[in-house]
């Protein structure tokens, strides 16, 4: 036996077993992050195409990700025979083409929130989803993943804390794009919070109202923070701060009050530093770091077919009340939330 | 478009990419938990085949791995040729033979720690390594991967907290087994620390010293708990608490004191609970919840060929420092570590 | 040199330097541990009468008190000549008359919160003390000297947050009477907390609202959780949980939100304990661990006449906006606070 | 009623009750912070006189306390009559003339560890109270009062983490004076866990070791850190990481082991800042607001008599076994510790 095998040099075997092959359309930071996880760190998937906008972005994102194919045309690639599944981490308008495209195709695909901007068109993808006749559509509402959540809702149901009364969520990220309407922290960010209670509870949220203190002065004249507070169908409170720029770094955490206890979740990190008259846990600078496992739970769960992530309909209802918010944090009062019933090909 | 995709049904293509065939050699939990990380956490892999002592064993383990095929002779396993790589994960004793015919059959091969439990016998591996001329061997030291520790690594080679002088570790299981020798506490169990200590360093271990306060009445018998005491190279003074049987959980932690701060690492998991009295937070039954990360990065790591992990040289300097230590708990006294010198295979 | 000094024989002058002789009237749970402290754990004081409903245990707490003369009458301890400040612990509605004498006999007083139960009657005591022309009455909201509180406030002041912006509260008590009406856990809870927000900004509360959940099924009818949103005069915003039922212990928290960072207040215990697979820090059964430091830091203060505690004032206005939090809790509206102008006696 | 009351003149009678008058000889740091305790935190006593060989130091404290004597002379101070009791706070190599003084005197003394620099001088105190017939100095190991670690003894006694097994103390200053002798460590620092330790178990130490690291660079030369490990009669280990330079702030913890359970002690403040990417809490820069509620708490026991202090006989015990260690420090070997027999005084 004299062979040199080098570190880097794993031997394997051309054809193994069958593996989904992504096509991922928008190649920024989510996207390429995606693609990434995709290619080193889930089993069964790997990425086969690649669209961008900037086609030297897409380029990058391809050769990275082990030599997957360059698309100019998106919708060339939703139907491409060497794409068994597609990915949308495009810019939020664009998401309504390219589902409708993937469901014409019959081809499963996994839509980064929200699923769409407007009501309207969220309800539009249901429609054809509810045309075509099965479920292909996934929405990337990552932290159902979360072991933090996850855990929570194991707490909750194994009965630890008794029934649910109240939540406390804190939604902060370090800064936003200055002038951002109002509006965007509800629809891009708390719609995060607006899934999770949907998800841990596993009811619809009937009343929303928004407070608002005195902006920010970091905020360049967006209504930031602002705190919704929210009551589901058997009378759960949810309170959720959506601050933007909160400048000392990102960070989501929560607590959940029952009758007999309570749950919280945050992350703390794994090392802690006692330097210059401090003991400190560091926090991370976005969001990535802080939901890296959900992301990577989150995409392992769609190869697998396993079918633990966000509906369309779930997609359209986290919009929907993310709507009824902006008219609630314009109005200064309280609004009902009148969900249409659930579509057949979405009940349990 | 009439596909009636299911969840669970995710479309795939056959004969995708190169995937990296894993032959598992002992399923026991150890085994069957790589077994499964690999059908289903780590990308460019899968388990293609599998022996155990127990050959029902081994079919469960193989069904769950998507088919893999079932060895009846660990030898033949080994050469098959549909096998790409090996994990060993069978009893200690029976370490060196395995290791040794896949050094023969030029295949890489990750070992479980310890590498082999003599120091004779680790010495034979690593000449065998020599004589083959090329690294085949990586030892399962997953703690080189858990985020923790690696965290505390990159604090410390930032500079963070100055130059190292302390660590202090500890190191408890609920249960061990009674009657143990108290050797095995230290072959066993720290065995993990003295391959961190010499990982965070960069150095070795020079000395050694063991301290026992009377044995637990938990113990059945056995010398436990110890606290070991470590000198390396440069003078840097490492304890470590090892307790076999502690009863309340699982749980490993540790702190570096440089001269101007110090790191932490533990792992406070992710939700906490406040309940009858009490504000809580869960700690592990076992080490597999505790590193599990750590399993996946190896793992992955493995798979990449990126050569992160331990090598059979870090396995026969661990068995030998721990040779050392069972000496100096026999005798009381400090013992002097002489390790010979690291061979030119293993030298960065 | 003979003596034969005991423990317990520590020589000690007749006839010292001054010390303030306090009545205690009221010796329940309140009464007899502001007795305690008094005797035990305060410079410059001594309780020199009692007086109870139960006269029995108005002895009890005299006998621990060193000896303290027991009143049969409260107008009479209040102008006796061996009473030189008056500490008022009984029952809410006698509080307004017990005031009234002391600041007619011209004695400071310090009158546990609420100042009294109705606005009416606030009114009637600061009119009073106006009328006397000094400042004679501090109300015991002693939050005010909770280390937390106070750390909070320094951090604030010092710029470490930036600007304030928003307050999140949790104030949870293990149980209530059944029954309790849901303006009580206003009225009598969280009036700390609308104490503390206009102690903290140096500022009014202009508007508060009040959220419902469904009422804890533990909470026997009562309307228990809730949350109040109150605004200040610059436009911070303050949520208040308030849960009288919470059943796993006494726990108060804030954190407060500014423009560049936070800052929370807890109060973990000194120890934590591993055991039974868990690592949990104890909460208290009420809020006497809690806030023991707070207590009795607001005594020495009040006995060094160092004027740190709240005034009748202050008194007044956590009435009067917990008046307007009871007709929000009754409408589901907004409610503005229109507080009259501070008289001058109470401006700064 | 016309009086007009100002805040800070609190009314109070000329001749209260018994109050203890206490001389305190040496107003440095610690002196005069435990001169302002008795002044303005303790009950039943004041400062009666002062000395120190500073009079201008002398001068301010005694202002500070309310006008107490200045003495010229620290014998005039323990023998006056107007002199109840004393505290010694000056250097160590006065502490055994002045404790004898007060003993020849028959006056309590609280004398701030160490009881005396040598075990010899240790001795003749010990001597002169069995001499005297009745025990009047108390030794000033406040930590016996510390919240932290009574709560600790309280959860050992009750059983809550089985029989102790192992014990690991952190103790840490940010800074020394450079060229301290290795040895100050183990007798000014380290004695405080040595006293602990005796306390804790209500045993003896029987053998010691100290390991050293190298020394920090930030040492100017000192053997500093050091690691002690004591051995109790009943097989106790406790290691005690002694760090006298450790930059970063003031910090003492520990970690207490049992059968079934262990017990943390540290002292998170009730503040946690987050700012910058960082949640932090606050180390102190030195020992004073570490144990302030134990130096309150440790001098309110020695006034009310309660003789809950650390006797002659322990100071004596702590620096024989302080000396031991010393012995070890330079021997490198482990060390009996053979302490005589406790005197019939001591015994409980």
């Amino acid at each position: 036996m004299t062979t040199m095998l080098q570190p880097g040099q794993m031997p394997a075997e051309a054809g193994g077993p069958t593996v989904t092959r992504i096509g991922v359309i928008g190649t920024g930071v989510m996207g390429a992050d995606h693609a990434r996880l995709l290619t080193e760190a889930v089993s069964g998937a790997r990425v086969g195409g690649v669209f961008d906008v900037d086609g030297g972005r897409a380029r990058g994102v391809a050769a990275a990700s082990g030599g997957a194919r360059v698309f100019a045309d998106p919708y060339a690639l939703i139907v491409d025979d060497g794409i068994d599944a597609v990915l949308i981490a495009s810019s939020d308008a664009t998401h309504e083409d390219y589902v409708l495209a993937c469901v014409a195709a019959g081809k499963p695909v996994l839509c980064e929130k929200p699923l769409a901007p407007t009501v309207e068109a969220c309800a539009r993808i249901v429609e054809a989803e509810i045309e075509h006749g099965s479920r292909l559509i996934t929405v990337g509402f990552m932290r159902r993943f979360d072991p933090g959540y996850t855990g929570m809702r194991a707490l909750l149901t194994a009965g630890e804390i008794g029934a649910p009364l109240l939540m406390h969520n804190v939604h902060r990220n370090p800064a936003a794009v200055p002038g951002l309407p109002g509006s965007a922290l509800i629809t891009n960010s708390a719609v995060h919070e607006l899934d999770i209670v949907r998800w841990l509870f596993g009811e619809e949220i009937v009343e929303v109202a928004v407070h608002t203190p005195r902006p920010s002065g970091q905020a360049g004249g967006t209504q930031d923070p602002q705190l919704l507070v929210l009551t589901t169908e058997s009378g759960v409170l949810a309170d959720v701060e959506i601050f933007a720029n909160a400048r000392y770094g990102y960070e989501v955490r929560c607590e959940l009050v029952g009758e007999t206890g309570t749950v919280t979740v945050d992350a703390p990190p794994p090392t802690s530093l006692r330097r210059g008259g401090l003991h400190a846990r560091a926090l991370p600078g976005d969001w990535r770091p802080r939901f890296a496992e959900a992301y990577r739970l989150e995409l392992q769960d769609w190869i697998d077919g396993a079918a633990g992530g966000a509906s369309a309909w779930d997609g359209f209802a986290a919009t929907f009340v993310a709507h009824a918010c902006v008219a609630a944090l314009t109005s200064g009062d309280r609004h009902a939330v009148e969900l249409p019933p659930v579509p057949a090909l979405y009940r349990r």
